[in-house]
């Protein structure tokens, strides 16, 4: 097998890099859920991360891998979500501007969060070529580096953090289950259990609605998702080249879940567990509850990926 | 000043002979809120407590006190609330019965949990006289122990044991804010902190339009509250003799807050700390942002005390 794209000490170094800024999140169990599947869940909490999603990480440890010189200008992307908040905090937090192209048709709720944050944004079409021209038009202009939501290393080796964390605190897992949308969490995940806990098996749990990385796992073809409608929406996003070719190396298995049961896993985490996550992070519950997983018997571990949810809009 | 009615060494014994059985719940602050009001405010999680609510300490440490003998024949309550659920619980895991006596007009959902534990349900009318009579007439019948949701020294103790938990785990807490009902959990806590902090002043924290503990508390009689509609439905109840004693002698001050700010408090843990509170819980963190309670500088203790919400009726 050749050389991984990110090493063990790359992961070690990005927690390192991190750690002042981030939070250690705990891990959380459900002994009603424990106690109907005859199992064991580990779930790591980055609902309680810093801007309350693991991408506060990968955010985080890129802009602190830039030099001084390469930061006086800023940092920019494109992003209607989480990452779009996580990169304005990070960049603020390091004394930087962060510039952040949102689609015109994105919800106020998500534009006064990034605002809240700091994040400078200009406004384009809601169309995957609008905001790219309009992200190179800023960067042209400001002399930002560009941070991708997922498909760049330093993205991947800050998101890979968490389940070193987990692995650190919760030894001999047999498997972990991760949401996937573009790919940053799952093939952090996947290239952290590769390097530190390698009998643990790594699963994805996808949208049914947004099987992009479903298909293209099984055909070993990319195939993007076009406009998915899931109500996962942080799952919408395709995978990036670099994210696909670490999954297809290193991930198990990719199931799938249809959208009610998103739904009933997460009021299930909510009402039992007393905690607020948002519609991606119930994707991996999903699939154990849909039995698209077998967990009998098992030590699984879940990563949480978030909790920013519209309390005024919720999904039940 | 004469002998409190609970000892330190009791409530450390009440602390042994639940640990079995309860969850040691973890402290939680959220940066935001510490930055908004120049303050540390450290939150004792009892939302996370077995039967998501702190009643669960009180229910386990009354029935484990009680001698095989006595147990043999179960235990019974009339309550609509967590304790209902809490002694229920307790109860069956102690292998006994739980009776428990509610109004007829008790929200389906709470009637559901009841029973979910195991909890043997006798309805009655929906006023205080048929309750006390209902549940005379079910220990006739059945020689079951009543264990009353907060005027017992067993349920002061037991309630008790999540302030001493916070002061082992946060020392020099300037300030602790609890919220008031019956005053179990208030006493409790005002008994640990003589006991085991007592620099640490005790506020409590009422709906103003539930305000028979302020309005007793200031006058030094007591006063019941007549049919109170306040939102915070786990603090309906009035003091009883036994917590109203223990208030008056080891209480600083009670304060009052509005319905909005309670729902407002609410809004802003759930938000921004991610976790899932009932109104009751949120009654101190109302004091602190309305400026009832001064918290500038200071080093603050609350007791978050719950976590049943029905998800499908939010109060916003």
């Amino acid at each position: 097998m050749k050389e991984p794209i990110v090493s063990a000490l790359q992961i070690r170094n990005a927690g390192e890099r991190i750690k002042p800024y981030i939070n250690r999140t705990p891990v959380m169990t459900s002994a009603s859920l424990n106690k109907l599947f005859n199992t064991n869940v580990f779930f790591k909490c980055e609902n309680f991360q810093k801007v309350g999603a693991f991408k506060a990480r990968g955010a985080t440890n890129a802009v602190r891998s830039l030099s001084p010189d390469s930061l006086m200008h800023g940092v920019a992307t494109h992003s209607s979500g989480n990452h779009a908040q996580a990169l304005s905090w990070a960049a603020a937090l390091a004394g930087t501007k962060a510039y952040i192209v949102m689609p015109s048709n994105s919800s106020p709720v998500k534009i006064e969060a990034v605002k809240g944050y700091g994040g400078l944004i200009t406004f384009c079409e809601p169309t995957l070529s609008s905001r790219e021209e309009t992200l190179q038009k800023v960067i042209e202009k400001t002399g930002a580096i560009e941070i991708h939501p997922y498909n760049d290393t330093r993205i991947i080796e800050g998101q890979a953090t968490s389940a070193l964390e987990l692995f650190e605190e919760i030894p001999f897992l047999d498997l972990i289950i991760v949401p996937v949308g573009g790919g940053g969490l799952l093939s952090g995940t996947a290239l952290s259990a590769l390097h530190f806990s390698s009998d643990t098996k790594v699963i994805a749990a996808e949208p049914m609605m947004a099987d992009d990385a479903f298909r293209s796992f099984k055909s070993g073809t990319f195939i993007p998702s076009v406009n998915p409608e899931t109500i996962a929406d942080g799952l919408r996003t395709s995978l990036g080249s670099l994210t696909f070719q670490v999954i297809r190396e290193h991930v198990s298995d990719i199931v799938t879940v249809s959208e009610e049961s998103i739904v009933n896993a997460m009021r299930f985490i909510w009402e039992r567990m007393k905690i607020i996550v948002e519609t991606s992070s119930a994707v991996p519950l999903a699939a154990i509850m849909e039995q698209r997983i077998k967990v009998d018997g098992k030590r699984t571990g879940i990563i949480l990926s978030g909790g920013n949810v519209d309390l005024s809009n919720l999904p039940w």
